[in-house]
């Protein structure tokens, strides 16, 4: 056993990942999030609150609903003073102070490995505040309420955290499974119409990878979801999530250490294209752009049917997302995003392609012809799209 | 699969362990350090090596071998500017500046997930190094290699790294595997007596927890080790390295997500002793105290033969651990350290003890009598074998 052991070793360490989908979860299923805070010792497990300044200016009764929950259950949880409130976006993961800030906080509270940072917010801000919760005694449990579809379609189930640092995206920042994830419909109430909508990219994204049917459901309830629907929209985050959990505990490399990533359908171009728009393309927006160029090419390269092409960027209209940006234009810029998205990985350059729905390739080159033409074809479909979409709206006037 | 998957899904992360034992790695050993330096796609991997200020001191030409490591191998690896030397001990964790400048300078090379980090050092700068490592990019490929034979035997082997915040050691940090771990011979050949001789009470530790008849081959060659016997030292290092890393890929709970650490063993007063001498004990030094209490402790609350008990001291005494200091008598102070020991995990209190060697158990309180009477022992062994140590080294000078 001992000193005959081999020079190399292979281990697995086991996780636990534990997804809830609730209707309110300061109301009604309050229960849900309580019986996430595992007692631990005698004790009541300490519990601190962060949340996006987005979501407590949208639902102002938000922090004396986290108070109240508080008062309500004082035997079953210790509180640690006020409910911090930290800026949302980019803003929070490019400012190193408001991540020392949460480090001083969490160390005030006397928080330790048992207890809880429940974080409410955007991407971003779980993203921040989980990377903070990662590293204070290498890992305070996590529970992560998304408050944008976006969030609770996909990074909010994932295992990333980070925040910037020399003026590069997630530089900084661990894998870690986060202690829980409650998607609570209650707290997308009042995301803004372009948010709302941004989620779905994703969801065409991971079903248009993993599942047929998934993506023809897709389709069918798009512009149901675009008028927010929250039957049709809760249903497809939902499927959306699972998806995506499912690649994390099925998919075998969360931690990312092969050279691949498969969820990565149309970011190389959607990472750049948010970069050359000077991020006035949210992630979602550009991911459509991204997911409809790649399977244009799909179809040209890889033999995707081409109906299926015609479905996707029916899809991605019904939506409500515009595949139209400036930036489409200029392919030799936007190709240096190929180059960017290797790097960022290091090794070689692995993109995932599509042969069918739910039938994904990896491919190490690109047929950079036949991807310039894909790039025209998503700009001459956002040019009729931009034409149709404003005969529709001056019918609605006449 | 996906809408009806359950709320908690138990999944497992794969990792690989890659530990190597060489006499002289930058020597007839080093195509052992290059082949773990995988390449990555069509170039050359990016390597960076980071030096202990203590060893680059104690071996001047270190630097000048590992330029001429680099500067043979310049087909097989991408160096990446000088060799960084930081401060050795709680100086280089204590410091969020040199924190800082290590994420500084893995940025300027342009290091990305599939470059090396090679760090040289004592445990302290592994520790340090190792953070930095693990939260850029979320993690570039580390490799460690320990210079004490306390991080050989021990901490090097593990999955922890850390530096300190808040005046609290560790506080920050996290659990990440290491790419690989090259316990060198030649590395240790410079290290001070004092120091020597610390890494083994680790090796005492976790022989008596894990493997009796390793414990009984450490109490044989205790007195070569001291005597720095090469061979004997070595066969001990490798032994308790490959029981820590069996205990990490095999133990089930490496990134201490339960209430126990079972390698703690006489660590809850370790810890205290530590702190209460202002750390004129050495980390080793503290552990060998420590597991004496705790053994003498075991044998009066746990039935460990009390012959063991003896055999325990003597092994102590002969590896030259001297177990002695005047902390000890502070019995009510010391008492605080299982507290302390409790809060770091969160959770009940749970110690390891001794029912025989190689077979521990989970404890969950303390009979302060037993354990007063337990201190009182090992501080009168320790005056008895200060007395017989004069007495030695008396005769000697007559």
């Amino acid at each position: 056993m001992t000193i005959d052991a081999p020079a190399d070793i292979s281990f697995s360490i086991p996780f636990v990942h534990r997804l809830r989908f609730t209707q309110d979860i300061l109301g009604a299923d309050e229960h849900v999030l309580l019986e996430l805070l595992e007692p631990s010792g005698e004790l009541p497990p300490r519990v601190q609150f962060w949340v996006d300044e987005s979501i407590a200016q949208a639902q102002p009764d938000l922090r004396h609903r986290l108070r109240a929950f508080v008062a309500r259950h004082s035997g079953r949880l210790t509180p640690t003073g006020n409910v911090q409130i930290v800026p949302g976006g980019e803003t929070v993961k490019n400012d190193i102070h408001i991540l020392e800030r949460m480090l001083k906080v969490f160390h005030a509270a006397n928080l330790d490995r048992r207890s809880y940072v429940v974080v409410i917010g955007g991407g971003a801000v779980l993203d921040a505040v989980g990377f903070a919760a990662a590293i204070a005694h290498r890992g305070i449990r996590l529970i992560r309420l998304p408050t944008t579809t976006l969030a609770q379609a996909d990074s909010g189930v994932g295992v990333k955290n980070s925040v910037n640092l020399f003026q590069k995206k997630n530089w900084l920042g661990t894998f870690a499974v986060p202690w829980g994830i409650i998607n609570d419909t209650a707290l997308l109430n009042t995301l803004p119409e372009r948010d709302f909508r941004c989620g779905f990219s994703e969801a065409v994204k991971v079903t248009l990878l993993k599942n047929s049917g998934h993506f023809s459901e897709l389709c069918r309830t798009a512009e149901l979801i675009r008028d927010r629907n929250m039957v049709a929209a809760q249903s497809m985050i939902r499927i959306s999530a699972e998806l995506h959990r499912a690649h994390i505990t099925q998919g075998g490399d969360p931690f990312e250490m092969l050279e691949a990533r498969p969820l990565d359908y149309g970011h190389w171009s959607a990472h750049k294209l948010e970069v050359m728009s000077e991020f006035q393309l949210k992630h979602g927006e550009a991911v459509a752009i991204g997911v409809a160029v790649d399977t244009i090419y799909s179809s040209m390269v890889h033999g995707l049917p081409r109906a299926d092409v015609n479905r996707v960027l029916k899809c991605l209209d019904d939506l409500g997302l515009t595949l139209d940006h400036p930036a489409l234009h200029d392919t030799e810029t936007l190709f240096a995003g190929l180059e960017e998205f290797r790097q960022h990985l290091g090794g070689r350059l692995t993109l995932t392609m599509l042969r069918n729905v739910g039938d994904p390739l990896e491919v190490h080159e690109v047929n950079r012809d036949a991807m310039r033409k894909a790039i025209h074809e998503v700009a001459e479909f956002a040019k009729a799209q931009r034409t149709r979409h404003e005969d529709i709206a001056l019918r609605k006037c006449l």
